[in-house]
This record gives C-alpha cells, sequence and structure tokens, in this order.
C-alpha cells in the first residue's frame, strides 16, 4: 500500500445547532491522533485550525514533548508527534501530501452519517492494500463535515456502526476504530 | 451474549519507572469510555479509584451533564455518562456487576504486553457471543495492571497489535479498538 495520512479539521464543521463554525483545538485530540497514527504506521496527521494562535497552541504542545525536558521524560509521545503537523486548512494538508508522497493523495472523507454510496471499510481496506497510491483521511471536529468538504473528497467512508442507534463517538475514538479497521491486523 | 461490562481501574497499576502507583482520573477517560461504550451496547462502565475527592470528581463530572443545563446542554453525552459508576477497586465492581446481573461476572483482563497463553480477539469474540455469561473487562490506566490483576482474571486478552513495534495505545483508544474487534459489526 501507499502511504496513508490523517488530517483533522476543525473548520468547516457543523456545531450542535447545525451552523458551520470553527471548533477549538482539543489537545487530547492531538496526542491521541499521534499515538494512533504511529500504531498503525500512519506517516504524517495533520491537525488543521484557520486561526493561527490555535495552530501555534499545537505546536506549542509538540515543541514541548520534542526537546529538552520533555522529551527525556516521555519519549513514547515525542515518538508519537513527531508525525503531527499544523496547516491552515484542507488544501494546505493535500500540498503537505502532495510534497511528501510525490503525488496528490486520494481524498477519503468520514462521516457518522449513513447515505447511499458510502465507501465500505471491507472496501477501502482492500483497495488501499492494492493501491501505491497515498490517501488522505478526513477527519471532522465538533457534529461533523460539511457537504462542501464531503463533496470534494474522492471517497465517502461508512459510518462506524456499533450495536444500536447511538453514533456519537468522539473523533478520537472514531480514528482509532477507523485506522484499525483499515490498517490492523484481522482478528477474523 | 451476557450483558458486558469495563472497569477502569487506576490502582494496582505501573507508572513509567515500573513503580505501583495510583493514577490521577482524566475527564476525557470519563467522557470518551461512556460514549465509546453505549456506542457498543456496553452495560456499565465503572472508574475505580482508591482515593474518595477522586471519585467524587468523576461523580460531579457524571451529574454536571445528567441534572439541569448540562443535560439539555448535550443530550448526547448525559446519555452516554448515565452507564458510568465509580467504585473503590476492582471487588466493588466485581460487586455491582453480581448485583446487576445476578452473577459474578468472568474477569478479561487486558495487556499491552504479549505472552503465551493469551486470549485472541477472535476467540473472544466467538466466546461471547455463544456464552449468556457477564463479562468484565478490565483495563488499566498508566503503563499497566500489575500482575497482581492479572493474575485474578479468568482470561488475558492479547494485546492490540499495530503495524510495527510501537504499542503505546492511550487506554480510551485501546478500549474503543478493542470493544469494536469484540462486539462492533464485522468488517471482514
Amino acid at each position: 500500500m501507499g502511504p496513508f495520512y490523517v488530517v483533522l479539521l476543525h473548520h468547516p464543521v457543523y456545531d450542535k445547532r447545525g451552523e458551520v463554525v470553527a471548533t477549538a483545538v482539543t489537545n487530547m485530540d492531538v496526542h491521541d491522533l499521534a499515538r494512533i497514527g504511529k500504531t498503525y504506521g500512519v506517516r504524517g496527521v495533520f491537525i488543521a485550525h484557520p486561526t493561527r494562535a490555535l495552530r501555534l497552541l499545537v505546536e506549542k504542545i509538540i515543541a514541548h514533548w520534542s526537546i529538552g525536558f520533555g522529551a527525556q521524560y516521555n519519549e513514547t509521545r515525542r515518538e508519537a508527534l513527531a508525525l503531527v503537523h499544523t496547516v491552515i486548512d484542507l488544501d494546505a494538508a493535500l500540498l503537505e501530501v502532495e510534497r511528501d508522497a510525490g503525488e496528490r493523495p486520494i481524498l477519503v472523507a468520514s462521516s457518522a452519517r449513513g447515505k447511499a454510496g458510502r465507501l465500505s471499510f471491507r472496501d477501502f481496506r482492500e483497495r488501499l492494500s492494492g493501491s501505491p497510491a497515498p490517501h488522505l483521511l478526513i477527519l471532522g471536529t465538533g457534529w461533523g463535515l460539511t457537504p462542501q468538504i464531503l463533496e470534494r473528497a474522492d471517497l465517502v467512508l461508512e459510518p462506524i456502526r456499533g450495536v444500536g442507534e447511538y453514533n456519537h463517538l468522539p473523533v478520537r475514538a472514531a480514528a482509532a476504530i477507523m485506522l484499525d479497521r483499515l490498517l490492523g491486523e484481522r482478528v477474523d
């Protein structure tokens, strides 16, 4: 398979009232996506935020654990955070991936809402293992990605279904499950 | 299958130096385990901590989102947190499960360290689907459960393996992956 990248978008996403917003950066998202990405061999994790101050906050978190005391104190954190980069938006993430992989990645959006034509995990997993192309998985914060982003994606992944109707996983947990389903060892 | 429960132990667990400690409660663990548990039909999530002040903190978090403004503000959070209970230790969780399920649960520990005799996810999944017995999955914070806990368990689950050697998933992410592998729809 080709290199796999993840971008976490903080804008444009919905809030609980259905308005398009920029959400705040969550420290735990950065750490968890880094560790999850590192576990599953992801080549890069992009934290996309339109506000410079919040990108700088993420960069400060990364630097804290990459240099000096932090790097010595917790090496597994440093290793994981080395995957993380900040970008202003999806286009900037695309450019970074293109620069790293040498070609434009296939854009795969995720959504907690089911709809006809969504790509199944099984099919995406097969597709990945048989393709040398780079792929960029787009995750949304808040109450999910807007149609503007879904329409730009080459593929939209089916939602994670649990046991009942409840589909409000934290994006960190959804990312862990998605990467395990797509890139992890198979359990059956 | 029978009812499934999860307990997150903050003691006895290892710290990074290999000493047995009680770790601090992480707000995000409570929220994420609640949402993950709710998604996968878990019957109860226990947060075990030996320190009363930290159990009270967890209860305050739950109450904040269960009563009054919080409950109205975010209903999906309230629904998920309704699964969560605090206990002093593993024995107290066992008692609660026994009271709820009517019999002593089968204790299943998880560990990031591989070793002979670990139960595979596939076998545990099959076992669960064919058994009416209650099961209690034990998760450890910090650097993992001590042998004292692993020896008490009826079964110890194999570690989650990613793509390389890195095995430092946040317990929240490990829980999401485990429940998806054990209780989720199958992707292949």
